[in-house]
C-alpha cells in the first residue's frame, strides 16, 4: 500500500500539492511558443532566487551534473584550484575536478565545522584559479559564510564557485552581492520539486572562464545553453525535463508569494524551534552553534542512528536520514527545507521522542 | 489560458492520464526501501521492453546524454569508429564521439534514405572498434535495419551501438537478440512519459570496453552506476529522477498491458493508416518506401511547411514538427508513436486537409 510519509530529509523534499498539480497538466512541447514563455518566465524567477542579474542555466540532471558541468566549462586540464571541503560533497566536487585533471589544493575541515576566513586567505595563491566552497554541506548540516569569503574574494581574478544544492531557497544567499561567480543548485531541496534540475548561475566574469576552457563537453556546454536560452524563442539544446520546470516554476511562484526574506525567516525560526527541542531531547547537535544549518541539523546518535531512523521510517511514517561515510550510525540528519511548517517540527520533534524511548 | 494541445511531434509525446497522476502521488525519498523495490520493477521492465538480460541503466538527462555517456565509457581517446549518420541525430552522435577526441569514419546517406548493409560491409575494418547506427531518425523519419546490420555484426570484436531514442517502444528491437552490444533511449517518446530520463542498455562485451576506456567521465560513469543498482537495496550514484521513474514505471506497465507486440503492431497500423491518409491529400511522403518509420511519417511541404506547423498549432491545437537544418521549411514531421490513436489519427488527417485548404 502506498502511505504518504513525510520527508524531514536534506531533500528530496516534500513537494507542495500545487507543484505535483501543476506537472499534472498535459506536458506540452519544448519547441513551441508556450513553453519558450514558461521558459522565460522560469529564467527569470531563477534569477530572482539566485539574487543575480546574471545568467541561469537549467540542466536536466542531479545536483552532481550541475557541478561536473561547473568544472568542465570553466577550467583546462591541470588548472590549480584551492577547493573547501567540510563534508561528503565537498570531496565530491574535489573528486570531479580530479577527475577532469584539476590540480586541486585542499582545505580539509573536520566534519561538523564550517571554514574560517583566515584559512582561506592564508592558502589562496595567485595562481589559484578558483576557489570553491560548499555553502551548506548536506551530509554534516554545517554551513560556510559565503557572504564574509565574499567580501575577501572581491575584485580577486580568481573565480569564487559556491555550491548551494541545499542552501538556495532556505538559507540566503547572494550572488552578485556576495561576488560569487557561479553558483549551482538543485531542484529538489529548499526548491521544494521533485528531483531531476540542476541550475548554475554563471557571471561575466565566469563566461570569460568558458571561453578558454579546454575540456570536453557537449551535454553540459554553458555557451550552448546559453545561446539558446538567448533566442527569440527561450530554448534548450537538448530537450528539456519540461514537467519539472513546469514544477519548479510553481515552487519558485509560492516562494515569491511568501516573500523570499519570509522564507528565510521561516527557515530559521523552524530550524531554532527544532534544535531547541532537540536538545530538550536531551540530544546533543552535531554542528557547532556558529555553523548552524537552517536547512539540516545533525544529532548526534553513536550506534543508535539508524535504528533511530527505521522505526521513525517505519512506526511514524516519518522520514530521516541517517550518517554518511566515517558518519555512518553515528549522527541522523534531519532536513527542515522547502514546504515545512511548525506542525511538521512539533510532529517530527514528538515522534522522535517516542522513538527514543522504544530505544533506550 | 492553458489548452491542451494534441502532440502529434516526434516527442515528447502525449502522456497517458495514468502516468500524470502516478507522478502526482507524494515523491519518496530515493535512499528507501520503498525507492529500491520501485527501482528494481523499473530495471525489470526496462530490460523487457529493451529485449535483453543485460543491465540497462537510467540517468537523469535528455537523450544527448545517454549518447554522450556511451562515448565516454566505451572508448578511449583516438579510437577509431564507424557511424552511420542518415540525418540530425545521426551527425550529434558523431559530434559527441569527435568532441570526445574520437577517430569518426562517417557512413554520411541522403536524408531520407536508410543505410545499405553492404556499405556497412564494406566500409567497417578490423581496426574498428564500433559500428554506430541511429534506429529511427527523428529528423527525416528514416528507419535503418538493425536487425540485419545485427546480422552482419553478430560474433564479431566490434561494438554494435544503437540510438533507439524515438523507436524503443513503438517500432521493434530486439537487444540481444539481435547483437546490440549498446542500446540508448529516452522516456519522451514512444515511451510516453516526460522528458529528463535516459536509458542504456549494456551487454557484458560493452562492460570489457567501459574496464579500457580512458576518457574521463564522473556523472555518467556506467561503472559506478551498475554498482549502485547491484545495491542489496538498488540505488543510483546520484540522486535519481523519482517522480520521472515512477511516470515511466507506469507507462512501462500500460505496455506491458496492451501486450509489447500489440504495441508495435497499433504502430504499424496507425503510421499505415497515416501515411495513405497522407497520399490522399495528394502530399509526397519525404521518405522511401523501404525506410518507413512506424513512430514518425516526415511529408515534403516545399517552403509551406512552417506555415502548415502554425495553422494546425493555432487552429487546430494540434502540434506537429517541422523540419530541421537543411530540411527547413521543405517537410513537416509528424509523430505517432507511444500514447495514440485511430481517432486521433483522423482529426490529425482532418485538421491537415482543413489547413492546406487554408493555404492553397
Amino acid at each position: 500500500m502506498y502511505i504518504n510519509k513525510l520527508l524531514m530529509t536534506p531533500g528530496p523534499t516534500n513537494v507542495p500539492k500545487r507543484v505535483l498539480n501543476k506537472m499534472n497538466e498535459l506536458v506540452f512541447h519544448h519547441r513551441t511558443k508556450e513553453f519558450g514563455r514558461v521558459f522565460e518566465e522560469f529564467n527569470e524567477r531563477l534569477k530572482f532566487i539566485f539574487q543575480t542579474n546574471n545568467t541561469v542555466l537549467t540542466f536536466p540532471a542531479a545536483g552532481t551534473g550541475g557541478l561536473e558541468a561547473t568544472i568542465v566549462n570553466m577550467f583546462s586540464k591541470k588548472d590549480k584550484i584551492l577547493a573547501v571541503s567540510v563534508g561528503v560533497f565537498g570531496d565530491r566536487f574535489i573528486e570531479i575536478g580530479k577527475t577532469f585533471d584539476l590540480d586541486i589544493e585542499v582545505i580539509n575541515i573536520p566534519w561538523g565545522k564550517g571554514v574560517e576566513i583566515e584559512e582561506i586567505k592564508s592558502k589562496l595563491r595567485e595562481d589559484h584559479k578558483a576557489l570553491i566552497v560548499t555553502h551548506n554541506e548536506t551530509s554534516t548540516g554545517a554551513v560556510n559564510d559565503i557572504k564574509k569569503i565574499g567580501e575577501f574574494m572581491k575584485d580577486k581574478n580568481q573565480l569564487y564557485i559556491v555550491d548551494a544544492v541545499s542552501s538556495l531557497g532556505g538559507i540566503e544567499i547572494q550572488m552578485d552581492n556576495w561576488n560569487i561567480d557561479v553558483l549551482i543548485s538543485a531542484s529538489q531541496k529548499a526548491l521544494m520539486s521533485p528531483p531531476g534540475l540542476t541550475f548554475v548561475g554563471v557571471n561575466e566574469k565566469a563566461w570569460g572562464f568558458a571561453e578558454s576552457s579546454n575540456i570536453s563537453k557537449y551535454y553540459f556546454d554553458f555557451k550552448k545553453a546559453k545561446k539558446y536560452m538567448e533566442k527569440e524563442i527561450a530554448q534548450t539544446p537538448y530537450t528539456p525535463a519540461v514537467s519539472l520546470i513546469l514544477g519548479t516554476n510553481e515552487s519558485l511562484k509560492i516562494i515569491e508569494e511568501e516573500g523570499l526574506y519570509n522564507v528565510y525567516k521561516r527557515h530559521e525560526k523552524l530550524a531554532t524551534r527544532f534544535r531547541d527541542g532537540v536538545k530538550k531531547l536531551g540530544l546533543d547537535l552535531f554542528v557547532d552553534k556558529k555553523y548552524y544549518s537552517n536547512t539540516i541539523t545533525s544529532i548526534k546518535l553513536q550506534n543508535k542512528a539508524d535504528k533511530l531512523k527505521d522505526i521513525m521510517e517505519d512506526e511514524f511514517n516519518i522520514v530521516i536520514a541517517g550518517g554518511q561515510g566515517i558518519l555512518k550510525d553515528k549522527i541522523i540528519r534531519v532536513g527542515h527545507m522547502g514546504c515545512v511548517s511548525e506542525e511538521m517540527i512539533n510532529l517530527t520533534l514528538d515522534s522522535m521522542k517516542k522513538s527514543l524511548e522504544k530505544i533506550y
